[in-house]
């Protein structure tokens, strides 16, 4: 009979540890959208548990969690970890690099993929593309930001490798988890932070007490999040689950960014009602750390030999997206967004 | 034992009908991509043959195909079918509607596909995104277009909806297959064509008898492709296979889109280099051509109530989605595509 095959195959139980708290449900519900499209598609067979940030694994020990099997899996922002090899914010954002959807084609379409996962694959993970959050706001600011002069002293709260290029600025770069950047901002003990965008920031109340808001996100102008899985226990799946697997990242990379796009233009709009003031960086903030943040990768190219190889073809791949996004995309865009719709 | 048990399981087997020709790997190569993934994730129970336009039913004959239960399901741009009822460029493009992106967020996170899916219902069918090619180009002209007055008279090949905008610029449709496109630019009995852009545009030589290639193609901001499947054939789907028929879409969605992004620099490039001039349409083309669209909107919106429905909701999210989009997005990309990389 049917019945006692089915049980005869083995189910299988992952857990799957976030670098983000519930609360985010944009991110953290990327892989709730995974975990759930892998047990529908088995039929029940395959389970993955969702933890969040600190359930079972610090936000950042994802990587060494996953790396020796302690989890079978994480879902997480690469660049969290540029401290082990300044090769996972390829992976991910780096300041002045791929948009969005660049960054889905460079993945799938170009070597993007590829690479990552010849240079994943020292940490005994295999990575699939998970979520995108598009580009991220700027940030919010005690004070404007008028001039390159204005970044000098500045202490910020802003994510890992950005800190970098905007030290070269002058600014002092500052490590805070998120739950406590309300309290820094507020008090003082920082003058600007960057999270998200629109939808996330508002959650945390960061227009309370800080009244500018500036954009772009030049650090983070398609951060890609990724699914990263255990070799071995990737290895040990059926070729139907490898599949079912690939497929359900697809769809959480996929409909993340759709949440974003949905749910932002309602919080910036909200936001904006409430008094927060929008501000485009000056033109010369943006081309220092233009120049700061080439500067870096000049420096990384000599002393980095993954970074050099994969950085290559990184920025290959960029310049012919860009010069092609600059006809028919660009224009399409810029002519619909001087519309009144 | 397990095996008699598997055997049991009776194999599904689909017949997929696509309007495309094998030729255009891009959109043709997105049913492949679908019909693989439900093959592997179903351990090969569930088999779907893509069939390339013309095999088993004509390119425009896959609607009625799907809806008689003929087939099983289409690959097709939902807007060919506006004849039948206009709504159906609501679920692929309408002139001067949303990007690919924006596209994308409203089917899966705002109401887009909720929507389209009750319309479709009209046709025993339901629907899921299934690839989207960007941004299109604007055409091939035999002359330039320098004012508005340049397109009365002129005789030019474009896709379904757009021809009604065309018109009443003073232009004269045409309705030709891909295949018969080059011999009527050649011949002249056409001024200019459409077709989608730089890849697939090349393949078919338009750049060796039409000189000026024109952006943005207003009326293609980012027309989505969809998969239709007889809802009855649907319906008898278990529920595991019914969550691998949407993954597997979301998978062929999202590559679609990535493979175009990854070809099309390339392809631009070798078509300048060959000698083609790229144009931007004027301003008061453009202009005209945003005016007489939203006049063709409001005579829909009196004639057609499925139309006016859909289009509200489709209109509000656009005007959401472009608010956002001028800042971070836009503001992000405009700096990145004036540098050199």
């Amino acid at each position: 009979g049917v019945a006692p095959a089915v049980q005869a195959q083995a189910a299988i139980r992952w857990r799957l540890s976030s670098s983000f708290p519930k609360a985010l449900d944009t991110i953290h519900g990327a892989a709730d959208v995974f975990a759930q499209n892998v047990k529908a598609m088995s039929g029940g067979k395959f389970e993955i548990s969702v933890h969040a940030a600190g359930e079972i694994t610090p936000p950042f020990g994802v990587v060494d969690a996953v790396q020796q099997g302690s989890v079978e899996m994480a879902h997480t922002a690469p660049y969290y970890f540029f401290g082990k090899n300044e090769t996972f914010a390829l992976g991910c954002a780096i300041p002045f690099g791929m948009n969005s959807r660049q960054m889905t084609a460079w993945m799938y379409e170009g070597n993007g993929l590829k690479l990552m996962r010849e240079f994943y694959a020292k940490y005994n993970m295999i990575s699939f593309p998970g979520g995108n959050t598009g580009a991220q706001m700027g940030g919010w600011y005690r004070k404007e930001i008028k001039t390159v002069a204005d970044i000098k002293g500045l202490k910020m709260r802003i994510g890992g490798f950005a800190g970098r290029v905007l030290e070269r600025m002058g600014g002092v770069p500052q490590n805070i988890p998120g739950g406590e950047i309300y309290t820094s901002l507020e008090k003082g003990t920082i003058d600007a932070a960057e999270w998200i965008g629109p939808y996330d920031d508002q959650k945390l109340g960061f227009n309370k007490v800080a009244p500018f808001y500036y954009y772009p996100g030049w650090w983070e102008g398609g951060p890609q999040l990724d699914f990263f899985i255990n070799q071995k226990a990737y290895d040990a799946l059926s070729a139907e689950n490898k599949a079912i697997v690939g497929a359900a990242a697809a769809v959480a990379h996929t409909t993340m960014q759709a949440k974003y796009d949905a749910k932002n233009p309602g919080a910036l709009k909200e936001l904006v009602g409430k008094g927060t003031k929008l501000r485009a960086f000056p033109d010369a903030v943006m081309k220092e750390a233009f120049k700061q943040s080439m500067a870096v990768y000049d420096e990384l190219n000599e002393k980095n030999p993954d970074w050099k190889k994969i950085y290559g073809d990184y920025r290959k791949f960029q310049a012919e997206q860009n010069l092609w996004f600059r006809f028919t995309e660009m224009t399409f865009d810029k002519f619909m967004q001087a519309q009144k719709l």
